[in-house]
């Protein structure tokens, strides 16, 4: 039987806003018309963002636009939050620090109505912090743009929305492979996805397909001979040998259980 | 039959020069007393590098050392240069350019020259653009910290001293996956070798292994199963299923003919 549940749309940070909009068009295409929550909660200062969503999702013809934001957890119980979500078609967490979006929101009203959206068939979208927080354990801190070090990695539980997988953003841009390779490394049952700015993977149920400009990295470590993360010193730099990697650009798809890529037909 | 050559050392850029050198007293260790020539020819400026090397060496007993600079190939053939090559027991090319090295000496008695250093024994060692040019094929130009574009890199024909690889350096620090990955993609034949700064492989015939603070990544791309790279537009990302990527650290080894890296004995 099939799942009823809606699709992910997980960025990887910095989508396009004023050209074609490819990935802000599959969060659209996916409303059917209906209402869209722009959640700044991961922001300590969201001033400008919802701003620059309703203008970019005015232009692709979503005009049923609303803010969540909350200052603390109190507020994720009070009834004008909770209205904003009961008739939504969707959700879509901006940029941040997903630390704040997992600790206001986590085991409240909120999420259990963002829970209700993603089952009852809406769309949860993400960018940046917005996407790493999808996951039940998410990165929230490590170096980029260096080799990853035994102990320099924080991760923390996250929402919980999709299972088996790390999820890093702002990917190549940043050179975060070191870390995600590190997060993989602490335990191969999950599968590393990086995802490039402007970039996006919208999941539907057991098959992700790839949007946006950039790549997409995979990294499953079920095929890794040999790691030193459990005995090597807190500065030593990480070994793994044998890991997948796939690469996935724009039409590539993917299938979560068999851990498989599948190619963009070239005729499209 | 064991070969005769020397060992290759082939580094990341900014090898530590005033803590422990690691990575210099490999190369210090090999001269047995002999004498090191320090060829500052990718560099269009290289006031300065000679200095520096001069000063950290004789930290490491090795006082034997001279400069070797050519501002054109006809330099190449003046006797003042092969002189210093002459009875050298290595050489080391410094950063900056791997296109002036070829350009330079390629073809010329020079290169010449430290080929038979390499063939008897001698040490050749390299770092960033010293270490690109050993190869074969050498990468010359591609973006960092984003993903591959399919038309977005250029390669050129590097002095040969080692076979069926393409190395690249400043490798976590400047995102390079991406261009490394492109580089293999085009011809899996070659192993694709990226050594992060401060790290360095160490080629003793058909094995290396690896010594310093950072990371080395060998991509092989024998296991690949799909990519775009001969279809896909110019601006377009790239997409490479299967590959498999090893990560290496400080005491790793690798052995290039059979691809299999070995790990470090815990107990040393």
């Amino acid at each position: 039987m099939a799942s009823c549940a809606g699709p992910l749309i997980v960025i990887g940070g910095h989508e396009d806003k004023e050209g074609d909009k490819a990935i802000l068009q599959e969060v659209a295409a996916r409303l059917d018309g209906g209402k869209l929550v722009i959640a700044t909660v991961a922001s300590h200062e969201p001033e400008g963002y919802f701003d620059a969503y309703q203008k970019a999702f005015a232009a692709l013809g979503v005009t049923d636009l609303v803010e969540l934001y909350v200052n603390d957890r109190d507020e994720t119980r009070s009834p004008k939050n909770l209205d904003l979500l009961r008739d939504a078609a969707g959700i879509f967490f901006t940029g941040g620090d997903q630390l704040r979006i997992s600790s206001q929101i986590g085991d409240t009203p909120i999420e259990e109505m963002v829970r209700a959206i993603h089952d009852s068939g809406g769309v949860v979208a993400g960018t940046s912090a917005g996407a790493s927080v999808m996951s039940e354990t998410m990165l929230v801190r490590g170096s980029s743009a260096e080799s990853h070090r035994i102990g320099d990695l924080h991760m923390a539980p996250g929402l919980g929305l999709i299972r088996d997988v790390i999820i890093d953003q702002h990917f190549a841009e940043r050179g975060r492979i070191g870390r995600l390779l590190g997060g993989v490394a602490q335990n191969p049952r999950v599968l590393g996805i990086g995802i490039d700015e402007d970039t996006a993977i919208v999941i539907d149920g057991d098959t992700f397909k790839v949007v946006g400009a950039g790549a997409v990295y995979v990294v499953d470590g079920s095929t890794v001979s040999h790691s030193n993360i459990a005995e090597a010193g807190r500065q030593e730099a990480l070994s793994m040998f044998g890991v997948s990697l796939h690469v996935l650009s724009s039409g590539d798809q993917f299938k979560l259980s068999s851990r498989r890529p599948c190619a963009r037909d070239p005729s499209t």
